[in-house]
């Protein structure tokens, strides 16, 4: 029996403001959500622990749903998986909350079982900016043509070549993705871009929104982005949109999805 | 003719971030938003001038649609609206921006013209607490019985003495005001509350919500809201609610109101 035999894995749904963080994943010179997170298991563990993800999302980001395991003490958890949630909730600092917790088998793995992930982008749609909620939105002070900007979306559909869209530095071996789901819908001056994906490469969101507003505000024809798909050249794309207006909401698996443990606090 | 014979008076519609500010009204030893409004409209028109608003916030208490009137030079004014209230948005800091001008009669003013206000309390009713979001709600997590809420605001409706619901200091010389709306909708796990009046007492939002919460958690039957503004003693009620979930929300005049100039920029 070694000294890990009487864990339990767990899946935690975190939430984020990534304006206070250098992105998930952990680095040895800025705090990142990962590294808080970790370092609060550790103080209820009293060793150290390591965490996996749904996904891994960059500097300024934020998350509703992202989903992370664990290897926790079993013992510990067994007892009330609320007291747990709590105390780890106790360690973080402002801007990151576990806001749902359950029990999974031990070869569940946030990363790999991850079948699908779910972001939404968020535009301020209107001459002003918001006084309110600056930092969560991108401010397009231009009028959108929502139906132009839908028919381009609807290109952007289906498994493809994604290279157009795809940042520089990205480590990806294959540019192919599949996306489900990309849908556009303004309410009152929201205007909220929902996009879903088996994965997703470096930048590919922030890329969508950019080339969906570039046409958005008329500077290209929507039939214009099965050109741009075609080319398989990100440098004939339009601006990268800015990270303040992303938001990860959901990681599918087989059997749950993040969003769906938002609120359980079971041990089972 | 005097010096200010070629003035127009404005309106304008102001947001804020009340969590910046303390409050709205002008005071001499902190930063308050009329301050800064007034500091800004300065600036444009090299000489000081002075602002009237729908209503007074308490420092905390946040603003989605503020009504502002001022005297403002008639020449400048006329040339462009919109180069106006782009002039006085660049000289105004973080967390307020005029997002809606018009040209009123010189008889209109924003607070004795103004015939009701309308607030919005938003509540975050979850077990764990908004990481996004914090400085937006106030976090409630144990369960509120909305049909129980809702029953204990049909006694609030209505002209009535709300004694019970005035705050400490509260300079008014009658408790007397007339309620048209209180709504309370659960969306998700955000419980918004809605109140319109003719007016409303010092921390009377504030307090109306705190009674609210409590009949909601089950310490009151919803009854006792009834006899709880028969006793007009206030301290015979709840704790007053924390200021970071209030919202002004709308100021009603007879030709319009605050919410209906959002976006508008125009001269006329």
């Amino acid at each position: 029996m070694n000294q890990f035999s009487d864990t339990q894995r767990i899946a935690m749904v975190v939430e984020f403001d990534g304006q206070l963080f250098h992105g998930w994943q952990k680095q040895s010179n800025a705090i990142t959500v990962q590294a808080v997170l970790e370092s609060a298991l550790a103080k209820i563990e009293g060793r150290p622990l390591a965490t996996a993800s749904s996904g891994r999302t960059d500097a300024g980001v934020h998350a509703e749903a992202m989903l992370v395991h664990a290897d926790v003490s079993a013992r510990h958890w067994k007892r009330s998986a609320r007291t747990y949630t709590q105390g780890v909730n106790r360690y973080l600092p402002d801007g990151v909350v576990v806001v749902g917790v359950c029990a999974v088998e031990s070869d569940f793995h946030a990363r790999f079982s991850c079948q699908s992930r779910r972001y939404r982008y968020q535009i301020w749609n209107r001459s002003t900016p918001s006084a309110l909620l600056t930092w969560r939105y991108w401010w397009m002070p231009r009028n959108l043509n929502i139906d132009a900007m839908q028919e381009a979306a609807s290109y952007m559909l289906g498994k493809q070549d994604f290279s157009s869209l795809q940042g520089a530095g990205c480590q990806a071996h294959s540019a192919s993705r599949d996306i489900g789901v990309l849908t556009i819908e303004k309410k009152g001056c929201e205007v909220l871009i929902e996009v879903e994906a088996d994965g997703f490469l470096y930048h590919m969101v922030r890329n969508i929104v950019g080339n969906l507003v570039h046409v958005g505000i008329g500077h290209w024809q929507p039939e214009y982005i099965q050109e741009l798909l075609a080319l398989k050249k990100r440098s004939e794309g339009a601006v990268t949109a800015p990270s303040q207006g992303l938001y990860f909401v959901d990681a599918i698996y087989p059997n749950f999805s993040a969003r769906d443990l938002i609120g359980r606090q079971s041990n089972e």
